[in-house]
């Protein structure tokens, strides 16, 4: 007690804010060494790890300042959304297998935009009919779209912790697709919904809804594949390598940040926009830059994705002890806790409205493909669970509807804010506890060789290699390719990626940068 | 015009940040791309480039907004202190040359103390006498006080930018090491100037403000040197590399912001700790890492301390054009002339004051050590150079005595703000302009090896080799310290080196890392 008191007048005297930082900067550290000692915990995870110490470090503070100060920091959105957001989704861009990511682009597509219409209907829909006959009354209609949107929204990063890209790479990529998409929709639908006049909806305002999406989608993808082409054009020009390597690192880095930002100032979807960013630096820009400018750059946007992540998951975990919040709810801890299964219930059963029939969908029009994969319903299972942890989207999205700036001083709103913290800490730490064991049960040849869940996993000699490649099929795409039309009917992903192999190699590589494929077999 | 309006009533609709930050970081690019370009100038440097560019923006923002908006940000002194300054200082900790620092360290120490004090006795006696002469009035004790301060922090950043560490070795650590030993005291100073109750000054006060700043000068290289030993045992104990080389590379920045953060909140000196924070862990905690960690953090270091660089100097550009606090001035051009011209004349004075008078002092010293190469007066001439840019910690501290969170109403102090502007602006920019030329006329056989600047630099195969090693005159030193009582009065520094090698081998390398050097030859 004397040394927190001690600290904080310290911490007062000047700037309040150094305390604070220091505190969590401490917990980080803390969260990362105890995330290392239980690496080879086959139950617990990277987002499981730092929500327990957000938790328990909340609950000390807690005492120490004998009830005063529940948390720390109150959940700021700008914070999430102008600087944890974008690094963690860059790195996601940058890091993909883009060859698995666009062969499956249509059923990732299907999924992380469909599916989240097809969930936030349900979940809406489910709430609207369940929540008064709890005694859950005073919700706007408004809201409940909103709340449907908010439990819509995934976070895959659990599950992928657990999954391999080596060795279930069809399930690795569709649920590492679906995240990100999920991850814009969610976000892109909420402030369609925000701007919704909910009084008179009718099917127009649908349609209408729908094209704005649709034309979101377009314009940022197009702002950050052209973000990512200027990238490369410049570093290949000016040749920064010449003198410093620093000045590489640096634009990269800015531009970026800048694409995310530009997108958010124009109020495009700066996800999308940086995730496509992410795979045309890793395409082109990556290849333009001297040998330790590679390596710096894919660990250290590893870095700032992996520090933002575990930031934002302690912030979690401490917030849940906001007691004015709890302390301002109405109802009587049997209806919270109906809500709360409810609120469950209906994620389980949004998420399994669209899991099974798109999964078997994409199966049918995938019949003719050569993908011999299909989707089996062990696969199935494992996707529909790697969708159900809610994290740090819905909490800021839940902030963003039912706060002001962090405060709330109305009881529903206080509410559902602490229904969403409850949600996402239980899907989080039950649902993120089974899905190793379960991944286990029913992919039994799913080997954990531990070494190759880290960065080390890389050999030391592939450096020069580049990161993400399409390369491998390229020859045999190529070779298929001949009888051009009728492919194009009965294979239309691989048929499109061998012409664009084709235009990348003859136009965008001389231009952009990265090696030139042999073309001689054409 | 249009264009600006519209951008600024989409990025006001939801967070007003959104638009600073895309266009801040759009010119950082900008200011990125023009500084590569000029590269091979020998006139201008990154400073000059980022000072400029920042005018020119401002000016273009100044004619967009029709005159409202004078710059786009205010000063923010937390952000400087914050987040601006710890990577800039753990980078010159990180990148030392180690051996060259330890072995000039007393002479270092006079030149970044009792300079600072020097210098700040002349300035603040200067313009106590000179000032009411000019018709400026109004200034009390304290504030004359801190103008002595924050006149005499210098900004070396400008001439570590034409002096190179291979072929100027003395010189380059000679005005390095000042650089930030003057930081840290000059912030330390102006602290403990502060606290002090001017009405009652006596012998006493000035032993106990002295005392006080011993004090704190231990203090924090303790804490700093502590943290690093800490980063070294963790990193070498758990070994993450194991895992995944992202945590070490987490840890290592973390550990290093705590240390600062830490620093501050127990009001200590933050840039001494981090600096000798930087220094251990470069030592140390580097050798622990995997190869990738290797290249990655010290590119990451230096990056960062680079766009924090520029940041600064791009906002010292674009806060001249603060237009609301020249208006506030109620003195005359003329007069303004002369203060700006009386500014500069005792910063020249004040470090003439010092820098010949010491360089004497440590010649003197060194006349019976094996150092051969004595501080020539051509040398000495560029160490006065050197410091005499003043940059952006004499902004900051300007902010933080004349002005409340960056606003002042008060005439006095608004001139002071705009004096320290102006001071920063022309000392960049014409004092930088004429140093290139300067040395090069000095030092004639200093080649301007261009490719020798940067990153680059560093031969590819060099990465395992320790970056900043003692190991060169190991053997020797060790070899002439056989004698040592007689060689501990004749050469302290040496012998001194030579225990604390031997040491180093056997009890502090196995124990916290780093190559254990050959001891056959003891």
């Amino acid at each position: 007690m004397m040394v927190f008191d001690y600290l904080r007048n310290l911490g007062n005297q000047e700037h309040p804010q150094v305390l604070l930082i220091t505190v969590f900067v401490a917990i980080l550290c803390l969260c990362l060494i105890i995330g290392h000692l239980l690496e080879e915990n086959r139950w617990v995870n990277e987002s499981i790890t730092a929500i327990l110490t957000g938790c328990i470090a909340g609950t000390v503070i807690l005492f120490l300042s004998k009830g005063k100060s529940s948390h720390i920091l109150t959940f700021n959105e700008e914070l999430f959304f102008i600087y944890l957001l974008p690094p963690i989704i860059f790195n996601a861009g940058f890091q993909v297998k883009k060859k698995q990511f666009f062969q499956n682009f249509l059923t990732i597509m299907f999924f992380g935009v469909f599916g989240v219409f097809i969930s936030a209907v349900v979940i809406t829909a489910g709430s609207w009919w369940l929540f008064p006959k709890l005694g859950f009354v005073g919700l706007t209609a408004r809201e409940y779209l909103a709340i449907g949107t908010i439990f819509s929204s995934t976070d895959t990063v659990c599950t992928l912790q657990v999954l391999h890209q080596d060795e279930t790479p069809l399930l690795y990529s569709l649920v590492f697709g679906e995240g990100v998409v999920n991850d814009a929709t969610s976000v892109v639908l909420f402030n369609a919904i925000q701007k919704l006049d909910v009084s008179r909806v009718d099917g127009k305002i649908v349609l209408h809804v729908i094209g704005d999406f649709f034309y979101l989608f377009l314009t940022s993808t197009a702002l950050g594949v052209i973000a990512g082409l200027v990238a490369a054009y410049i570093l290949k020009t000016l040749y920064f390598g010449r003198h410093s390597s620093i000045r590489e690192i640096s634009l990269m880095i800015l531009i970026a940040y800048l694409s995310y930002m530009l997108a958010e100032l124009l109020q495009l979807s700066g996800i999308l926009t940086v995730f496509f960013c992410g795979i045309l630096m890793s395409h082109y820009a990556w290849h333009d830059v001297t040998d330790s400018s590679r390596i710096t750059t894919r660990h250290v946007f590893a870095t700032m994705s992996f520090i933002a992540e575990t930031f934002i998951f302690l912030y979690v975990g401490m917030d849940a002890l906001d007691i004015e919040k709890w302390k301002m709810t109405k109802l009587s801890f049997g209806t919270l806790m109906a809500i709360y299964s409810t609120l469950i219930f209906l994620i389980l059963l949004g998420r399994a409205a669209f899991v099974f029939p798109l999964s078997a969908l994409s199966n049918y029009l995938n019949r003719k493909a050569e993908r011999t994969e299909v989707i089996t319903f062990k696969h199935q299972i494992i996707i529909w669970w790697a969708g159900l942890m809610r994290g740090a989207v819905s909490i800021a999205l839940a902030f963003k509807q039912f706060t002001y700036s962090g405060v709330t001083w109305d009881p529903v709103s206080a509410t559902m804010i602490t229904n969403t913290i409850i949600v996402v800490l239980f899907s989080t730490l039950v649902f993120g506890f089974i899905t190793k064991p379960l991944i286990n049960y029913l992919i039994p040849h799913h080997e954990t060789i531990k070494i190759r869940h880290g960065e080390s996993a890389v050999p030391k000699d592939d450096l020069n290699v580049p990161l993400l490649s399409f390369e491998e099929s390229t020859a045999t795409n190529i070779g298929r390719a001949k009888d051009s039309l009728s492919l194009l009917i009965e294979r239309p992903i691989s048929t499109i990626h061998s012409y664009w192999r084709k235009f990348d190699d003859s136009y965008m590589r001389p231009i952009f940068g990265g090696p030139v494929t042999n073309q001689s077999q054409c």
